[in-house]
């Protein structure tokens, strides 16, 4: 096996399937990137055994052959060297010398044979998508996914297809973020799937171009199919909560709010707090928005932001985290808050297909 | 007491003083920076009982006073604020009322009576030194300090006045670094100190002028009096080695290196090995250096550095780290290394006044 290849390609391939890769793995060829020449291209994959991330470099390959080199020494290397191409030559114990420069290398690697095989899998379906928009609609709403394992469910994010629409969810019980957009196609019909939030953060970290991507559907896996990446994972098995249930049917109120400004506020008021049980109080109120916050053991504050409101004023309590995190990640200058009453769900809007809905905190 | 002070100027003393504040004190009022307000300037001033730093900002003061508060809080206050000036107003019992633009605050402060006073000590000597040098040479040397809390002395930086030179100096046992320089002035004769490493660091990261600077050294204190900030420490007490003895009388060989390729060429190369108590082979022949390391877990790799030698071929070798810790730190294009043979003391010079010493590794 006998390839040369250009230094900084091969370094953004590392790269991009590197991240997977843990420090200290039961299995040591799960700390190994499998790299397969083929004519003119190189094939690097990496796995932990729920999630196979593979991609594609150009390399002028002398001869073809698959080995599977230390993940993190190679990429440290290759960030080293100094020098426009690499070389690599490597034996049938799999000792691969590597060139660049003046630097000689030889890494000490294992038998592709010993790297997990891929789980072949049928797809039920297909959505074909544009990278940059599944790569926002995952922005908008993963940091409400479940950091909690109890329930292995909202561990994951939804992805539901239904007729032509497409629906992520992330909730963790107390907050709820849901965006809806129409992909350029839905093939196999209705359906869905619990995708790991790894498999999500990867996938958004992945993604970067404009280009039309596939997502195929199996039971228990699913594949991201993008230019410059395939990445496959296990799904999270299980039935997802009915989130549409939780959303109120109409609202008493609306008001537009400006997103960055609000977010500034909600952190600096929250300053004063000290643990992360507490809460904000929003009172609306003669075209202003104020927000007040307090404890015993660091003191109290209260800013505001001026907002196009009149009526009767009203306050109303969250947890400052979970406010802040849909206007942090929301794609649009303002938000609408869409209320009831002090003690029912409260939605936020932001940019189109965009719903959080979030429980107010019932003041001691 | 009430007062006004520029928002920016403030975050900028906050961040001078409050890096030494830890997260969680045993006395809540270490956690808090102390504020006095006199005609015209604010002294902030902070401790950790071992280390005291204070610096002044100018302020409309219209009520003079003092007061202690949470000093990460205010500095992450003050830097959210959306605004040009804070205005402050403290009653008697340390309630901080702080205005900036539309955001309102009160804080708990805490009685600048708990707050430990400033040890008064004498000055036995003075040294008059330009910042940018004191900080170089505090760079130059303090990655040597050991770590390790058995032999105390060594976990400081020796600071020793002699004639009319003075000498910084720290080892860990097993490398050697001194930096030399002749201040400004030396007033009240001959005499060392050892300065606990953590006061040397923030001295460094405090320093930032060309200015003359003072050091007061007493018994068991020491004061650094700069242009924005005065900090006192302890000293540690004890007899520092003579580290003067460790230096051999004359070498056998001196090669010139270019510094970075060197540092990077020695980075690389190390990537093979797989824990920090391997070394690195240094061959010297026909105008290269050559390096190369290797280790049963990862393998092995080689490169050079092109140097102007003639001679006879010889080899030494190094923990890797011992070796780039004096060229990450140098403010030279180009190092010296003064060799004698394989198993003794290798000194490397850099820019003026630097010397290091370092025991090459006996290979197994």
């Amino acid at each position: 096996m006998k390839f040369t290849v250009n230094r900084e390609k091969l370094q953004k391939a590392l790269q991009r399937v590197g991240s997977i890769i843990g420090s200290r793995s039961m299995l040591p060829v799960l700390g190994n990137v499998m790299i397969q020449a083929e004519e003119g291209v190189l094939t690097l994959t990496t796995t932990d055994l729920e999630i196979r991330i593979s991609t594609k470099v150009d390399a002028v390959v002398e001869e073809a052959g698959v080995t599977t080199a230390p993940a993190r020494k190679l990429a440290s290397l290759v960030g080293c060297f100094v020098g426009t191409d690499v070389v690599f030559e490597v034996d049938d114990k799999d000792h691969i010398k590597i060139k660049c420069g003046t630097s000689h290398f030889t890494l000490l690697g294992l038998p592709a044979a010993d790297f997990p095989a891929a789980v072949e899998f049928e797809a039920q379906r297909e959505i074909k998508i544009k990278e940059s928009d599944f790569k926002r609609m995952i922005g908008s709403i993963s940091y409400a996914v479940s950091a909690d394992d109890s329930r292995k469910v909202l561990t994951g994010v939804l992805l539901s297809a239904r007729e032509s629409t497409v629906t992520l969810v992330a909730t963790d019980g107390k907050r709820l973020a849901m965006q809806e957009k129409t992909p350029e196609a839905i093939e196999g019909g209705d359906g869905d799937a619990i995708i790991p939030l790894k498999a999500a953060s990867e996938a958004r970290r992945l993604l970067e171009g404009d280009a039309v991507m596939t997502i195929r559907l199996g039971d228990k896996q699913c594949t991201f199919v993008a230019g410059g990446f395939e990445l496959t994972t296990k799904l999270i098995e299980g039935t997802y909560p009915n989130y549409r249930q939780v959303v109120p049917a109409s609202f008493a109120r609306t008001v537009e709010v400006p997103t960055s400004v609000f977010l500034a506020k909600i952190e600096t008021v929250s300053l004063v707090l000290s643990d992360s049980s507490s809460y904000i109080i929003l009172r609306f109120e003669n075209n202003q928005l104020n927000l007040q916050a307090s404890s015993a053991e660091v003191g109290e504050g209260s800013d505001m932001v001026e907002i196009a409101f009149e009526g009767e004023p009203f306050e109303v309590s969250f947890n400052p985290a979970y406010l802040a995190d849909p206007l942090r990640n929301a794609d649009a200058d303002k938000i609408r808050m869409k209320i009831n009453d002090p003690l029912n769900p409260v939605a936020i809007e932001g940019s189109e297909g965009f719903l959080y809905v979030i429980m107010p905190i019932r003041k001691k």
